[in-house]
């Protein structure tokens, strides 16, 4: 089964794994880049990057970020010369990004640049940057806009979100990559990662919405609240901050009209209303057992769900 | 006694070593940037980061540059995404070459970034790049021009070389720092590095001749032959490809006119003419007694040509 999903950080990058060992290169992960930041001299995308050391199986799933007993030997001798150092990078990490910005320097697309990385490190899916042109997502707090990752690192998650702009959606498109693989796609799945701030962005990339729509096959998000809570990140504080409930069926109310059906957690106390087809299973994925199980949840669900 | 030293590779910053245990903060040492390569996506500066790594005391004495006990993840990381890998760099190497691409990208001068490096590693001397923009040394060869490092890398410094060229060298001109250095030196000392592709580039630069001969300083080379021989390099190839001896006296006939006085080694078979007044005095530099030995011996004949 070809499938198209959407991801973001922990939960979406999770659930491409768990599918990988189920579909190897039928599986196609879009990946939100409104997180991406230029630091150190170099090109972070830390969503596409997170879902490729996922895939490649290098990541530090104790921690949930970063690559498995790298070390930061590059990143502090920077800071000893005096760059910045609030945004750390281990050295394999830092490698793939200052591959990128020399890839990105040369004329070469962001996508092709990930999928050299991609390659590089053995990944058999295919990990899409959303767009190829730059989107930058912002928080709007009390004490005004910040660059996600500023208010992600520097402000500790902390500040209220009053709301999340995403500089330069306007000139943002679809790349064609990301459009073959949803018009390929027997199923489009919306991953478990924050639907304002990873989800969102990707949705809201002008043709993204209707390239989905326009695909005959099932479209299943899969919620990211296990027995009603996020299990990592500052999903909460984002719903809150766009008027919506910290539950399922906030999530459901986001992507009204774009899904088909939703697989949620088992114990969840909120799910969305009745007239969203429901899964509920067991979604935490604790081990990668666990990642392979939701996988085949979701894909035995999208083929229940699957046009005849 | 404030001194402004010439260096490029090994000799030269042997030199400036021990320099700066006699002489602290009064040394500049004026660095050849005619190496300089752009790879990897970074700015390598190879002899003002040698001379720099001899001044912070961090260098590999034995093998005779890189950083000591420096690992290569970050590089091999590179390689393994598809870079090239011709050119190696450790990781911390590799972070002040980072370092210092921002810093240009940012707009700043090469010689404010070598001198951000130098302070981050405690290093008391200035380190001063010959020159703020651009200059390129190319090695020409039967089969053709090269860029120096591709000559001394991927050719292995074995073609014949017929010649030298420096791109850029019109358009370069000594920098303010380096030209205060210069008027401010009670002596200024061309270290024992390669003639042709180390000192000569710094020489080559319009108006270097012209500052060094306006100082009153007394003008000191040091031989960078020891008992008829360098002591590592392609000294040899360089110095036959422009038609000189591979000797101390071939080396006196470049600086013609320029120097008042020579230091050669004590088991130097063919010094100098008599017209330029020569010391000869013991000039390996093994060790760290061995490299204060020889900036003793070159200030101590500096001190006695310095005009009353």
């Amino acid at each position: 089964m070809r499938v198209a999903l959407l991801a973001g950080g922990t939960g979406g990058a999770k659930l491409a794994a768990g599918m990988q060992e189920e579909l190897g290169s039928d599986l196609a992960v879009i990946a939100n880049t409104g997180d991406d930041i230029e630091t150190l001299g170099v090109h972070v995308s830390p969503d596409p990057d997170l879902v490729t050391y996922w895939l490649s199986g290098e990541i530090d799933a104790e921690r949930g970020w970063g690559i498995r007993d790298d070390t930061f030997t590059t990143f502090e001798r920077l800071k000893q010369l005096g760059a910045p150092s609030w945004f750390g990078l281990s050295d394999r990490d830092l490698a793939a990004c200052l591959y990128r910005r020399q890839f990105l320097d040369d004329g070469g697309r962001p996508t092709d640049a990930q999928a050299q990385i991609a390659r590089g490190l053995g990944v058999e899916a295919r990990v899409l940057p959303m767009a190829d042109t730059p989107v930058r997502t912002q928080v709007i707090t009390p004490a005004g806009t910040r660059a996600l990752q500023e208010y992600l690192i520097l402000d500790g998650g902390q500040p209220p979100v009053e709301g999340v702009q995403l500089e330069g959606i306007e000139a943002a498109k679809p790349t064609p990559e990301v459009l073959e693989a949803i018009a390929a796609a027997e199923a489009i799945v919306l991953g478990p990662s924050n639907p304002v701030i990873s989800i969102g962005p990707i949705l809201a990339i002008p043709g993204m919405r209707e390239a989905i729509a326009g695909s005959h096959a099932p479209v299943i998000a899969v919620s990211p609240y296990v027995a009603g809570a996020v299990v990592k990140g500052p999903t909460d504080r984002f719903m809150e901050g766009i008027g919506r409930p910290t539950t399922a069926a906030g999530v459901a109310s986001l992507y009204a009209g774009l899904i088909d059906a939703m697989v949620v957690d088992e114990a969840d106390p909120d799910p969305p209303p009745a007239e969203i087809e429901t899964l509920a299973a067991p979604t935490l994925m604790e081990d990668a057992p666990g990642r392979v199980r939701v996988a085949r949840t979701v894909l035995d669900y999208a083929a229940t769900l699957a046009s005849p």
